[in-house]
């Protein structure tokens, strides 16, 4: 905090999380800068400086004019983060965190380490020791890099180690020993979210435990609260999610990905330490946001409350595709036909599979809420 | 709209009404731009341009580069606008609306020729004139200045003409004949606004009628929806705001401030053509907000529902004083106390009864959510 008592928050990161934390900070009063990668992100409202979040000097000199720098995404690298916090700027969520989402090794060995439920996994460096889990596992596994990856991207389904051989290569020409991860092909029924915001003195809220529905990879819809199959699932989910966020020190939003199984059990699948996709329900479906609750508690303030501000509360993301224009050339319909429904648009461009807004419908019934958020997200496909 | 689809609102004016219209753009996928009068005003994040409204090729060029100009405040002069529409460019509301927000005086000549019910009235040129309706009018009167007046300045109740006579002499300097008004002070019971968005097609949205409670001449509490004394009591307010909205042509949101009687009348007080104070409960209070609405009613998009996203809804203004600091350094004491209070800051240095920023809670039960807003506020005193 600067003297005259205003708060100011650095976001490294110009997408659309960094986008949508610029709202709340307007109505809370505190300064958002944000470092984009290129000119024209989705946060370029707010981006007060553009440049490579791994040129450690672009870094420094960005969080020289804040009081607290925090993300859009978790690709800065640790080294830097730590050096950052060596010169007195607060950093969070905090390296020693942000490396169980950075590297998917290192989540599974930490949640293991926490006694938390998760799918058979192996750390794995050769064709042989993939081919070898494969086959104790019923003939399928899920390979993923321990780096890189998001909405699919860095995930494969395989039956044999070949089908990977490119990231093995890929591995090998890195040089640095490094290994895959591969889980069992875990056999769900559906897919929860756990939403959890800490504060660096460990208090901490979480949401509803939410359901996620996934198309191709990326999360398509999300339904708030997770319609109730078995009440003791969702309170498994929500302990899972308050162990993770204190067990690995998380400051900020956390989500906590799920699977639900046939036989009554939840397995932790993913972890992101920032706001979520599976939390943008959460803007106009919780009395305080994810982006309001995750500068909150970046900037060490008391969290608000997180109650539903409606019954059930749908969100479904707008993927771009070949055939689209931009979403403002479709507003007219969509708002016409559903004046009900809150339209998000990332100001992207449009490409295929990419997720360029979503709409959210609130109200009391869930199927009606679903029908409306689906009718007027397909009005932009 | 641009050929890619983006549509750029621009709005003249950078206080706190400019701010709040930010976050609904950038939800929307909107670029807003905001031509403010200095450095370091309220809405200074979207801030891209700082110059004098009052100077034409200032305003002109400014309005070159979006596709509609909007305001913060009704202060530009109807000349200027006007040529802007000669030019091409969208204004809204237009000069012609506008200037019922603008004079006073036109006002209730306007008012009057619609036949909405409001006070007795006179344009007064000297203190003769001003006397004469005092003495028919119980021996106290309202003196308004025609134009300039805001939060309870330019308005004075007096029992003799020479209680105005330096605003007459002001009038005589400024050498345009000019008149003041005077109204029947009101013996009102409440006061109640009506706030209705409209588009250039004259399709139009109203929000339930609020209760508006003053202090000093400010408005310091908003009860969403008004508490229900006679039902037809709202129904003739909310009549009257829609007369009101299509008589005068409005685009965007009007706020039609209104006096309830004790012999159940309704009278029109104020009117005022942009986002209003007794519109902030709406950001958290309604489907949509009146600066959402406004934003789609300016730029011509279909109007979003404005249903009550809770029962009860108030909003307290925080209005600064010689003894506080800036909002932030009480952050910590109000959210830990109120974690489902919206505080609402809008980065103004706090001066005697100006207003820095407001706080709105959303709940079931009125008496509850008033206690805790009214809380939460006065933590900021």
């Amino acid at each position: 905090m600067t003297e005259t008592g205003v708060i100011k928050v650095g976001v490294i990161g110009g997408g659309q999380l960094a986008r949508m934390m610029v709202p709340p900070a307007i109505h809370l009063g505190l300064r958002i800068s944000v470092l984009a990668e290129s000119e024209g992100m989705s946060a370029a409202r707010a981006a007060d400086a553009v440049g490579d979040y791994r040129d450690p000097e672009t870094v420094y000199a960005f969080a020289e004019n804040v009081d607290v720098i925090t993300f859009d995404h978790e690709h800065v690298p640790g080294e830097i983060l730590r050096e950052l916090e060596r010169r007195g700027t607060a950093v969070h969520p905090r390296p020693d965190a942000l490396q169980y989402a950075q590297d998917k090794i290192l989540m599974r060995e930490k949640l293991a380490e926490l006694g938390v439920p998760i799918p058979a996994w192996r750390a794995v460096a050769d064709e042989a020791d993939l081919d070898d889990f494969i086959a104790q596992h019923g003939g399928r596994a899920v390979v993923k890099t321990a780096r890189g990856g998001y909405d699919g991207k860095g995930v494969r389904v395989v039956s044999a180690a070949d089908e990977v051989r490119d990231w093995f290569t890929a591995l090998a020409e890195d040089g640095r020993g490094g290994q895959m991860l591969v889980e069992e092909l875990v056999d769900f029924t559906r897919e929860l979210s756990q939403l959890v915001a800490r504060r660096p003195s460990g208090d901490s809220r979480t949401w509803p435990v939410v359901e996620t529905i996934q198309r191709d990879g990326v999360c398509a819809e999300v339904l708030a609260p997770a319609p109730v199959a078995d009440p003791a699932t969702l309170d498994e989910a929500a302990r899972i999610g308050a162990a993770v966020a204190d067990g690995v020190g998380v400051t900020g939003v956390l989500a906590v990905e799920m699977f639900e199984t046939s036989d009554g059990r939840v397995l932790v699948n993913e972890l992101a330490m920032r706001p979520h996709n599976s939390g943008h329900f959460s803007i106009e479906g919780s009395v305080t946001s994810q982006f309001e609750q995750h500068l909150r508690a970046v900037t060490d303030l008391p969290l608000g409350d997180t109650s539903m501000a409606a019954p059930a509360v749908v969100m479904m993301n707008v993927l771009g595709g070949p055939e689209e224009g931009p979403m403002p050339v479709r507003y007219a319909e969509v708002l016409a036909a559903h004046p009900r429904a809150k339209v998000h648009s990332y100001d992207k461009q449009s490409r295929p599979g990419r997720k360029v807004g979503h709409v959210t419908v609130t109200g009391d019934d869930l199927a009606e809420v679903r029908a409306e958020a689906a009718a007027a997200a397909a009005k932009f496909d």
